[in-house]
């Protein structure tokens, strides 16, 4: 356990992405930190405050090289990188007994033929994978609290997974053959690369799907859903952007089975997310919005029966993609990581409006 | 029919709100029409281009009363209205054979106990109710051709309708007891009365379903789904608040009965619609943008068969909410109550970026 | 001076608009400060965490009526009122030896002619408006520290002000009879009224300048102006409104007279702001964005010569409207008025992107 | 003069950004034009209307590479490419007896070195330059009639130059060594490249200037000053950033002369205008919005005098940057070229809400 008189001595390799300066932010303001090195190789030398205005005065480090980083003599290391970079340096790192959280998906799937397959390269280390943790806090405290490497989980699938974790515990309220996720999600979920797809006047006062024919997080949410269900689910996942900057809201379908007949449900999630900080189960027919998160850690929840459909049940998931979805959940298993309270650094009241 | 020489002429009832404007944008380049008259009581002497200074240099009328009208002059009288206000009026405008379109509720539910359930009021005139028509020309052209008096749709009612009619007619296609419309829509849809709820500091970059415990276009799309499948058919609806302007995407999640095996259902759209000057039936797969239809007058669709389940079928369809979803059809049902080409006037290309 | 065993008794009189809900963010965030008591007439009973869902789980008040508050026995009341409630309200509580922070305009102008003029109503308590602090911390400190009543700066008015301080106490540098402020704020400074103009679909998506032939700021700069300079200025005052939430740049046009040559401008301000927490004067040629301050309480303010204009100086001065412009300075004041260091509870950093 | 059975045949270079689209979406709707080639030598054998989904079923070419174009057959081409397309290619083309506007830069500065230090690279043509025209029609109009080549404005000059030419004209009205131009930009005009600076997630809810201490049009607009005044003026130019697709406003700063005492600037303006279709010259005191020009030709005007400053003007002036800031404009100038009336082609009534 740190104390107050030994900060944590973070590294974080990438952080010139929108996860990357979220981490600084949360991180610049964490009271058992010590940032380190941030790495970037393309910005080397660049104040992060002259990239990242917000943090003028806040952060006073400069992106340097992996090679100036001296990353072993950290406590931790996050990846705010693209996929296939954290599995390529996890075996030093380990071996200097340095911890690892990849905010990217080289830890996310176990079976490494659907990595392979979805992400398009082989896994570098089958073996830390096999030891490494999907760090939902809410359902995988235990470990990762043990864990040496964590796979922060995508932004969609935290929405969707404790958006039904409930639902699939007891495992006969919900026909698991019938869940559709339709979520949608605001820009910076695509990133902080130039693309024309992201560009202001492309997205703006516009709407769309994407990715309906298959999209990375499908899988990764369809084996935890199995984890859960113990079971092989059906899903129909369909992301969709938003114009907005952050937010992400989940509105999930599933079917009730007879057996959910007489149970509370929202009693059944009030109890389920009792002693959760970051979980918000609200009143039963709430509308959640995003901005009632915004750059918070929180995630909320609402229940629905709507009239129509006799058997339906809707969950609303909303979450800040960048903080709960991405960032604020990597410093929340850091915390657990290094015996923390689980909320510290993570207190933010959400900016509204 | 119109000829050049005699142009329809029209009056508009309360011209303040969004449909009316576009309305006034529509109908002001419109070769046929002459635009006679537009009330409100409360802008009444109010130059319509000082309200809508878009309309500078093209429309010159000022908004009158009622009174000042004279609307059984017209040939066609608009009512871009709250709900009641057509309804109220009928039957003067009808004696005087002037005919009536409808943007509001009065004309667009048959069975009257749920108008008055749902919209809080009598019907003024379940007669005239009886003989008028629902306004959907790839549906109902025929009877809107003789129509007196024809029932605007409402917005989400026309994407949901166009987007599942080729697989109800066939009935044998779709489970019509599992249909599931999840809606999303600009923020011009709730009008320019000044709300709270449609302010620009409580819209904008956030995102939040709402009416998901009802919704006044729940009962209209149902009630012309079980026309459409013969049968009564169970729906979810749940519309969600898009911040921009304007711009509808509705994604229909139906689960396929074995009748549909081997049907070629991209074929089948195609075929539907293969007349349709209005309705864009895309390539399987494509990702309809809403910004694709802005200002125009068109509807585009798209097939999904997604991955991880095996009898789902989605279909996107999109639109501009006030154009395809309000004004554009409205121009489109006068066209054909006046035998003009169904086009005329609502040639416009969608504005992109 | 408040010890940590004795935390200020904080009330706050119309917590319902914006300014007050950023006030409730950032005072139940503040570690010496006790909410107790928050008060709306018109939302008496509700919860403020039902109203404003990002303080589930942070503030449990609800509005109370005034006549519950007690508000005499709060160490301070903070008025997020319309204009002309706190100087009714003034008096009782002075009696009762409660400070006051004014977030509207009662306190801001000591010309009371001016105030009427502006603001069309009498001044209830001119005598303890001549007692009243202008509450502007970097140039008024000493006094707020002393200070009974603080008039809370609007939010125009602190950057051009804070942006052109150090150019107009040594008083030969600009020509005081040719100052330009074209300033530009997000929507979020209309308030929470219910108003067509601040809609979404009427600001979003478009730019325009308001106020040209008279804004209530510019007799407030001015009058402020004036006494920096000693010297009644000419002043020309455009703000436009910007389609975003949250953010102000004021972009400030002066004649440079010939006693600034040789002058070192950029040192002169980094000397004038070096001990200033809040201010942050960027290396010269900078191009600050809004949303490098969002949700935080930094003003960044940047110099610029520009091409084809030899004695032109430009200022860029940037701000949070609702934060440096309103709630975030009132509490700035506050830790002032209470003797604690001056940036308590106000180290958030800017939320970016 | 064209009649309606020989269509002007027409050419576009580069077709793939957002002047480009914007072109596309005008031409296919005039009634005197046909599309004969559009080129893109990365996007060649990629339909049109797959590219931009708004003009499927509108526009039926694909983009071809410069060799299949036979731009040699065509009466005009338009070149919406980057800066020195145009001019590589003007001496072919004139040779055939083919007409160009260049939407770029390359006939806009008769200086070739001022040119040449402002975009880098020698002027390839400057005998076909010193025969070009300046092709803003209501001010050059007669000349544009007769050219073989026009240089389109910038969207930035268009707004200056129309706001004040009725000043500079009579020479004795406002102070020539003191103009200020402060200028707001949608995003689009950055644009269709993949640029980090115009991503959504940078750009949206925040603003700032940008080019301040240079920018392009800053030569451009001061050249064409110079010639109105015959002088050479002292401008200030400063260009920002809205979060906004479309649309620009320029505030417009000038310092009276006694000569413009006594002098009807609201009647002069309107004189100066008064046969011009795409200016209008609104009542003194307006607030237009860009909104109101929002995809239509329009620019619109407005005289204020602010109180705080006797010898002040401002002039606000509205236009869509890529309507009457460029493509519009383009198309305008075809007209005038092609003898036909000037309006053809450009009645779209603006877009609002």
């Amino acid at each position: 356990m740190s104390s107050s008189h030994t900060p944590i001595k973070v590294g974080i390799v990438g952080g010139t992405g929108y996860t990357g300066v979220e981490l600084l932010r949360l991180l610049s303001q964490h009271p058992n930190v010590k940032l380190t090195a941030i790495t970037s190789r393309k910005e080397s030398g660049v104040l992060v405050a002259d990239m990242y205005p917000n943090l003028r005065g806040k952060v006073d480090l400069a992106f340097c090289t992996p090679e100036q980083a001296n990353l072993t003599s950290c406590d931790v290391v996050f990846f705010a990188t693209p996929h296939g970079v954290a599995m390529s340096q996890a075996k030093e790192l380990l071996a200097a007994n340095v911890k690892i959280i990849d905010l990217a998906a080289d830890f996310r799937l176990q079976d490494t033929a659907v990595f392979e397959h979805w992400y398009k390269m082989p896994h570098a280390c089958p073996d830390i994978l096999a030891d490494s943790v999907y760090g939902l806090p809410e359902l995988n405290r235990e470990a990762i609290a043990g864990a040496k490497v964590v796979g922060n989980p995508g932004c969609y699938p935290t929405t969707v997974l404790l958006g039904l974790a409930p639902l699939l515990k007891p495992n006969v309220l919900i026909d698991t053959k019938d869940i559709i996720a339709d979520s949608k999600s605001g820009v910076s979920g695509a990133g902080r690369g130039a693309s024309v797809g992201s560009l202001f006047s492309e997205v703006s006062d516009s709407f769309k799907a994407y990715g309906v024919s298959g999209h990375r997080h499908h899988p990764e949410i369809k084996a935890q859903l199995d984890l859960l269900a113990n079971a092989s689910v059906n899903l129909t996942f369909v992301p969709h952007l938003v114009p907005m900057v952050r937010g992400m809201l989940s509105t999930l379908y599933v079917k009730l089975l007879p057996g959910a007949q007489g149970v509370d449900l929202q009693a059944l999630y009030e109890h389920f997310y009792a002693n959760e900080t970051f979980v918000d189960v609200m009143p039963a027919g709430s509308l959640p919005e995003t901005r009632s998160v915004r750059a918070s850690n929180q995630l909320r929840l609402a229940l629905h029966r709507p009239p129509g459909h006799p058997d339906r049940l809707i969950v609303l998931a909303i979450q800040d993609n960048l903080v709960k979805g991405a960032s604020g959940q990597a410093v929340q298993n850091m915390n657990l990581m290094f015996g923390l309270p689980e909320a510290t650094g993570l207190s933010q009241v959400a900016i509204l409006p």
